[in-house]
């Protein structure tokens, strides 16, 4: 008997991280859990870091993935609002990482042409083929979906699950 | 007799993390150390984030400082850049804050203006009055002279050092 691969797939945000752990066992995956961590806007930037820091670290204590994958989140136009997605990014990197784990980067477009087949897809269509590949999959919020997204992405570049996504995707 | 107070002064960056130590009594400041932090520019992301990580944390347990304070570094017109130094900047501000000290943040004019009395000084402006306040500081980088700057202008705004501070600028 194999031991799956867990991947945890994280969407880093200052206000909202989400986060979805998958198992890859051959050529399957299987939902574990999503969900987000989210910092108080009004506190100060430096304690929302440690409020994101700290809910990351326990969905890693909690669930144990063995690897990582994180969004690496479209440049805006505004200097400020990417200053602070850096900062939250900085997090979603550093927490993995700390744990030993390998984090893999994957930006949107590279996200939506593994889920969805192509590089301009919506939101939805995402949200809809993470249905699809994993029908167990729960998630609340856009956020957990992307995370759950990017997870799916890690599996499908490591190769592991590439035959099921792949077949997911054609029908 | 009263305990001084230790501040640390960081001046976030990806390559490069300035830092600085001073402690604070009445109106008098004092050189307690200065250096750098540096990542492997031939690292992934998230391993140098880690070395920043854990190279910050010996500096904070080696010279237990008790309040900090981060440059708010100037966001510049290169987005990419800009993301980069936010993630090294999400690190500066969570090693002292999960410490639980107190994270200040000064722009960099705030900086000048404290350190020289204008908010257009020049960085040599900045190194020499640090060696004013401070003769004995030593520090052999940008980096390191900045990050002084930094915690010398948390102990001007604090009112600590207001005294002191200002007698040097008039000089």
């Amino acid at each position: 008997m194999t031991t799956p691969i867990r991947i945890i797939g994280i969407d880093p945000g200052l206000r909202r991280t989400g986060w979805g752990v998958i198992d890859v066992l051959g050529n399957s995956v299987r939902f574990v859990a999503s969900g987000v961590v989210t910092s108080d806007g009004g506190d100060e930037l430096a304690p929302r870091l440690v409020q994101l820091h700290d809910g990351l670290d326990a969905v890693h204590e909690h669930y144990g993935p063995v690897e990582a994958a994180v969004e690496h989140t479209f440049v805006n136009k505004d200097a400020g609002a990417t200053l602070k997605l850096g900062q939250a990014r900085g997090i979603a990197l550093l927490v993995p990482a700390r744990r030993g784990l390998l984090v893999a980067e994957y930006a949107p477009n590279a996200v939506k042409k593994a889920i969805v087949g192509a590089g301009h897809a919506e939101k939805i269509q995402i949200r809809m083929m993470v249905k699809v590949l994993m029908p167990k999959a729960t998630f609340d919020t856009d956020d957990a979906a992307d995370a759950l997204a990017i997870a799916l992405t890690h599996a499908h570049h490591r190769g592991v699950a590439s035959g099921r996504i792949a077949r997911a995707v054609a029908m």
